[in-house]
């Protein structure tokens, strides 16, 4: 952060919202009407419309000893706009409310809003609004994604078929231990304040937790080789959670197989220093933003050409339950607690 | 509220949203896909979309000491379908995020959100996704509004034209005196718990802070009318502040006549117990959630036929500035702290 300290209330809530907007250039066509009025206007021009919504609170959702600001702005970002892709659709819009308490600054607030400009730049959205005032206490971010689909291609969580494959993108697991890493340094620094945290080696879970992507890559393949998937949702509750709720909702079963779950192998090696089960990490931790998918059988010989889908098991009737098959052989079934439920 | 008191964390997160989504039913053919998924899914078939959003925080924007959980709903819907309506669009969808404190229960949340659905069958909305959290402190309410319009036929504020007349509707300056009584009422109230409020008299004033209302009708009127207002935008800081929105964004001044600024009787004698100018609180009062627009001279004729629409000015020139003439014939500057600067 830097140095300067400009308060807020030196510029007023109309004079924040032009400094921070100030260098908007609005890059998609169906962005009609930006920042700065009453509404913004978007004309999607044929396409249906997407809309998704999160409220991330200070405390609840973050703290701020180990986000750095630019971090937090891009990953409330990529947050949301994950809920897009995982509808099938494209973001095209956001807008953002900040609820600020006296203790930012207006650097502050331009720290956190480089990382929601580089989350909309990379991934093509245009910042059309939002709402800026004080809070009592702590940070409040209120982001609303809007995105486009071709009328009737969106897949929604409940249109599962039994038989379909259950297809995962990416790794799972590591955005979880990347927390624990985190919590476990910031303890030890409120301890004795002069220690430098200690993240060698964990490069990879604590950038996977601090600074996810969303898997815009997947929604193109899919596309592109033509795959319509049956259900979709992402991954921000741990994949035992997900599936969970895509089974109730398409009223089926599944069968998921343990050794087919993604884990990197540096997910690996972080779980066993906290002796913790990698699988229990990928079941349950949050914040991968990973894709969670079904397809008809009929489709898996398009995706061997993605190596970054793993098939993780089928769909089953609803009476067969969610079930885990483990690498030793055995079943277990599937909670939305299975992280605790496995360790016991 | 009830007496019963039901935790939220009875319920948890999933099956709090179950609790208060159960008995939606979408009425607009827009509304593809509601709550219960990763994202809503909108076809406006041919319609431009308009987004608007809104971050209330308890503390800041409310004050649950005198102010009813179903009011509040209520209130927080229509403070931001008047946005939409003052893009000369209409409300189609919202989306609603809470951030709750444990202070709130399940009884708590249903009051609430009573008054959200109330507002939305009124304006025919449809309430398409969410998201529900805990606070660390208070009330958190995050609502964007969607609406349609017809391709370019949505108005901004700064396209307003020299010699346009300027418009208001309905009647300004009561929702900033009824909050002037609930305050005294409250600093009576924690003094002497025992003393039942004195709101006799008041009920205009309070019901227009309230319940406030969104110009539904003046929107229909308009187009009925076949009006393209050439700017618009709704009033919630106050006529002062807002005038200079659209004088700013339209690079030109005004005149505003005292005389034809519109103000209940009510609202008159409600201002004179406080010794306050009701001009000043028309001018510099929020939460009225009038609209103000302008149209060119020759649609004059077409308005004489609505009681609910005041004249009270025109477009100047930007050399001209933004002007009041009063009703004793001075000339003031108009600025956003009207109402502090006429007290001088």
């Amino acid at each position: 952060m830097s140095n300067q300290r400009t308060e807020i209330s030196s510029l007023g809530e109309f004079g924040l919202i032009d400094h921070v907007t100030k260098n908007i250039e609005l890059q998609n066509a169906s962005s009609i009407v930006g920042v700065g009025d009453d509404g913004a206007v978007i004309d999607h021009f044929g396409k249906q419309t997407v809309i998704s919504t999160d409220l991330l609170v200070e405390g609840v959702h973050f703290d701020l000893i180990y986000t750095p600001l630019k971090h937090l702005g891009y990953k409330s970002v990529i947050a949301n706009i994950s809920d897009i892709y995982a509808m099938n659709a494209t973001p095209t819009q956001l807008v953002i409310s900040l609820g600020l308490s006296n203790r930012f600054s207006v650097e502050a607030v331009d720290e956190l809003y480089e990382g929601i400009y580089a989350a909309c730049e990379k991934y093509g959205v245009d910042l059309v609004g939002g709402d800026t005032t004080s809070s009592q206490k702590g940070l409040i971010i209120s982001i609303t994604a809007i995105g486009e689909v071709t009328p009737d291609t969106f897949v929604k969580r409940s249109t599962a078929q039994k038989g379909d494959l259950i297809c995962v993108s990416g790794d799972l697991g590591a955005a979880y231990i990347g927390l624990l890493f985190l919590e476990r340094e910031k303890k030890i620094y409120l301890e004795s304040p002069g220690v430098q945290p200690d993240l060698e080696g964990e490069a990879y879970v604590v950038g996977r937790l601090l600074k996810p992507e969303a898997r815009k890559d997947i929604i193109e393949f899919l596309a592109a080789q033509k795959i319509q998937p049956t259900s979709m949702m992402d991954i921000s509750d741990g994949l035992s959670s997900e599936i969970l709720h895509i089974c109730k909702q398409s009223e089926l079963g599944c069968v998921l197989y343990e050794e087919k779950i993604p884990i990197a192998e540096a997910t690996k090696q972080a779980a066993f220093k906290f002796e913790l089960d990698p699988t229990a990490c990928a079941l349950s931790g949050g914040e991968d933003y990973e894709l969670l998918f079904t397809i008809p059988q009929a489709e898996y010989d398009k995706l061997v050409l993605n190596e970054q889908i793993s098939v993780v098991g089928y769909m089953t009737d609803a009476e067969q339950g969610a079930q885990l098959f483990t690498k030793g052989g055995s079943k277990y079934p599937i909670t939305a607690q299975g992280w605790n439920h496995m360790k016991e």
